[in-house]
């Protein structure tokens, strides 16, 4: 069974809970992320704590674990669990207080939860088959780049691809891609240029996105953060998704159009193919 | 202590927990509703189990308690908790399931909690001075009309407005009112009507506003539903808010204008002492 991290202790998966009263429960007053395990090792763990923190300053959100400490709590239940593939989810709210909109006192003890999924991120069907998206209407928040847990859109919209026949959902804002429900969004123009987003509030800014273009380009690859239509995506010669969990996920349909010949196109593959060299280089 | 409701047991409030894989803590995928209670009875029931039904459907989350299980929960956890005055929270989730975005099986059992908290409703010294709000954009996602628990940017919004010296924010989206934190918000003009915003996807369809309304129309008040810009709420005669936990709320003040001579005006009042006198013919 799962040892999962609650506030410091490691309990059964069965025993780990949080008080109805959490914050995180009752406001989705808490920020998250996945930090992706390759080999036993921790992919981009840096970058995952600093957009933490970054998601906790935003939301004004008191937290006292130091990055020594979280490192531990990452490590050892790598260990515990005898993780060697797949990612650790960590989540982060205001603590549990009586309910009241306003934030309870600063000193109230955040809730901190750990826990591991077992994937194969390197030797994954979908990235090899490439997947399916539709497109659907954005309707989240206006603040997409901090990490909170207030992801009840993306759920609604991935299962609504899913109900399509498709593998997932594409956010569409003013007739352009957004991103994915649970990753970044790119396309391959006709002229072979990796189109994606820029980072703003309406997007997640994803780790997994920095180490994607700062691969594309050291591969010398022509890359442009604008935006990007459903049309222009329809018409792409190849598309993918970037995120923790995910890689470089190609993506071989767009609604009803097929991209290409159907499967993974060559940008996609060869920027997975060194995404994952990256990662085996620079796992810690 | 406090005994508090969790999938048809009753516990110690420090007991109440739920998985912390639960969707609602990890996708704020649950919806809720807060039912009032006077002299011990509650307020409005039906109204709640109604809307609460509208909220799941509009999210496809199966719930398989009947109105008159939840009406027995409803009038145990106030008999458990000696409440005569206050309000009970009820809580619904998509249940327990290992973390991933798309909808768990149809047959995942729901996740139920409820709650009680004391609150002085009907001498309440909130109305008895009124309270001063402030403006702040309103950035919430499109279906605002859904009563799910993705109530981080509300939170936040309130806390500001505090932070700021107000009792509450009002929430603005392209110059127009939405409405408060947790209430709808309405203004009485020069003239004597009382206005507030249009049901739609932008705002909570309220039942005390419900309510609230019908006791105007019943005074012969005059009431217009249309939207109204921050300019005019600052040039109102009087304003207030309405919701389950605060009835008819007074507001004296918006932003840095004091409506009138800053104390709760007669139209607010009137409203208020006559939903009481309603609220205490009808609670059950």
């Amino acid at each position: 069974m799962r040892q999962v991290y609650v506030n410091g202790e490691f309990l059964a998966e069965d025993m780990a809970k949080v008080s109805v009263f959490d914050r995180g429960f009752l406001f989705a007053d808490a920020v998250y992320e996945v930090t992706s395990v390759v080999d036993g090792r921790l992919i981009d763990f840096d970058g995952h704590i600093q957009r933490l923190r970054r998601s906790l300053a935003e939301l004004k959100m008191p937290f006292t674990l130091t990055d020594a400490e979280m490192l531990a709590a990452h490590r050892r239940i790598v260990e515990l669990n005898d993780l060697t593939e797949g990612v650790i989810y960590l989540q982060v709210t205001r603590g549990a207080a009586d309910r009241d909109f306003a934030f309870p006192p600063r000193d109230t003890p955040n809730t901190v939860v750990l826990f591991t999924q077992v994937k194969n991120l390197v030797d994954n069907p979908a990235a090899r088959n490439g997947q399916s998206v539709v497109t659907i209407d954005d309707i989240r928040w206006g603040r997409c780049d901090i990490k909170t847990v207030q992801l009840l859109y993306p759920s609604l919209a991935k299962s609504e691809a899913i109900g399509r026949g498709a593998d997932d959902a594409w956010l569409v804002r003013d007739g352009e891609v957004t991103e994915g429900s649970s990753n970044n969004a790119y396309i391959v123009t006709k002229d072979g240029t990796i189109v994606t987003r820029p980072l703003s509030n309406s997007i997640l800014h994803g780790i997994t996105r920095v180490a994607v273009l700062d691969v594309a380009k050291s591969l010398q690859m022509k890359v442009e953060e604008r935006t990007f239509t459903v049309e222009e995506a329809e018409n792409a010669r190849e598309a993918f998704a970037s995120s923790a969990g995910g890689f470089v996920a190609p993506v071989v349909k767009i609604n009803d159009t097929v991209l290409g010949d159907g499967t993974p196109g060559p940008v996609s593959q060869r920027l997975r193919d060194h995404y994952i060299q990256r990662v085996r280089e620079s796992a810690i």
